[in-house]
């Protein structure tokens, strides 16, 4: 039976990777890469960057395929995620069905943790579940974006028995949620922190997290701060033609 | 300058180290280990086991110390936490001071990662501010448990667009949080889930995570799964003589 692998590979540090990842990267006979336009180009070099330092084992392929368009301003964001889901679904159906032998190993690739924003599984759930095509499959944690901005600015998820919220910028647009400290939010193409200066939160910030290009900022959420994240957020997004970025807002209790 | 790593070794396979964190611990002279009592001679020993299998730089040290006494169930969790945090910064510091040398590499390994739910973070900071000792420090991120619990049952943490709330079982305690659908309980030794059974919640539920005692259950929660948790639960932590274990609690939305 055909066998697939969802290996998280860390949120851009190649040393990110696991030992159990590295092991299974070495099973794969087929890695199975969605590319979409110029934005991913440095992620699909940065994927082969792993698999030329980590995989020993010689004769893999690697299957590339666009990934299908995906509306970034849609009207409705559960909608259009599940019209693109569904896109995926079938072309990952048909590069397991026609790319993979009965008796083969296929990965995906993940940034970060596959359990965290990511719809590879959901996707994996999905392509069983049409019944179209049969495999056994794995998942393989990775260290997610948040850990590595946690450990980066060397600071925590949560304060002292506290709780802590994972939201995405669109959410969070909202308002602070009640009775929550820490906030860590995702996706966020439109600097919703700008929303919290001035409130008495600490900001702790980071884009390209573990690669050479990383940038960090932290300090209490002034106008001042967010403009400068702001800025730096767009300078960089122009030169290096993508930014991945994520945050911690905190309300220091202690 | 003495240097210092806080180092993630994941939730309890070996192989969830990271690339990084091997390479980090092949730098330390002096491992710090604090143990208390028998529910933790397992941990202490899966460690050892980390360093015989990982360390291949010879000459290193292992400095055990008794942790010290944590009021179990105290009227007032945040002080009796500082109490013991305290108690810890102080022998923190006596052991970096005294036990490592000015150019040496001192480690703390944490089980999962350690932003979450962890005090090392807040008491190597204790330490610096306390001004007594000089030494720079970085954090290795690990895999945490919330990432162990969700690959092993192969699920998501969060919802498409959604977000999750990782919170402790005395606050979920106080009832379902608003506006959420993923709640991640830690540090839950009253098996809180009891108290959503029956409200259309599904449960993911782990124990020793990533060991070969690992236990897993999922399922619509009922007040019957509910109940074979608690049992399994009970009859796990009288044969091994503790427990670890998290579990994630869903409101299915798609």
């Amino acid at each position: 039976m055909r066998k697939i692998y969802a290996i998280g590979i860390g949120a851009g540090d190649p040393e990110h990777l696991t030992v159990q990842a590295v092991k299974r990267l070495n099973e794969v006979d087929v890695f199975f890469v969605l590319a979409k336009g110029k934005e991913k180009d440095d992620l699909v070099r940065a994927r082969q960057q792993i698999l030329d330092r980590f995989v020993e084992r010689p004769g893999y392929r690697v299957v590339r395929a666009e990934d299908p368009p995906r509306d970034r301003n849609p009207t409705d964001y559960r909608v259009a995620v599940a019209d693109w889901h569904e896109a995926r679904t079938e072309l990952y159906e048909q590069l397991i069905r026609d790319e993979l032998a009965e008796d083969q190993v296929g990965a995906i690739l993940v940034w970060g943790d596959p359990a965290l924003y990511d719809s590879t599984i959901a996707l994996i759930d999905a392509v069983l579940a049409r019944g179209a095509v049969e495999f056994s499959y794995e998942v393989i944690p990775g260290i997610s974006s948040l850990a590595a901005l946690t450990a980066a600015h060397r600071t925590t998820m949560n304060q002292i028995g506290r709780p802590v919220l994972i939201t995405t910028g669109r959410r969070v647009e909202a308002g602070w949620p009640a009775d929550i400290d820490d906030v860590f939010v995702m996706l966020d193409a439109n600097c919703t922190f700008d929303r919290f200066t001035g409130e008495g939160l600490h900001l702790y910030w980071g884009a390209y997290l573990g690669t050479p290009t990383e940038i960090l900022l932290e300090g209490p959420l002034t106008a001042e701060l967010a403009g400068r994240v702001r800025s730096i957020r767009t300078e960089a997004r122009a030169r290096n033609g993508w930014i991945m970025d994520t945050y911690l807002l905190r309300r220091h209790r202690e």
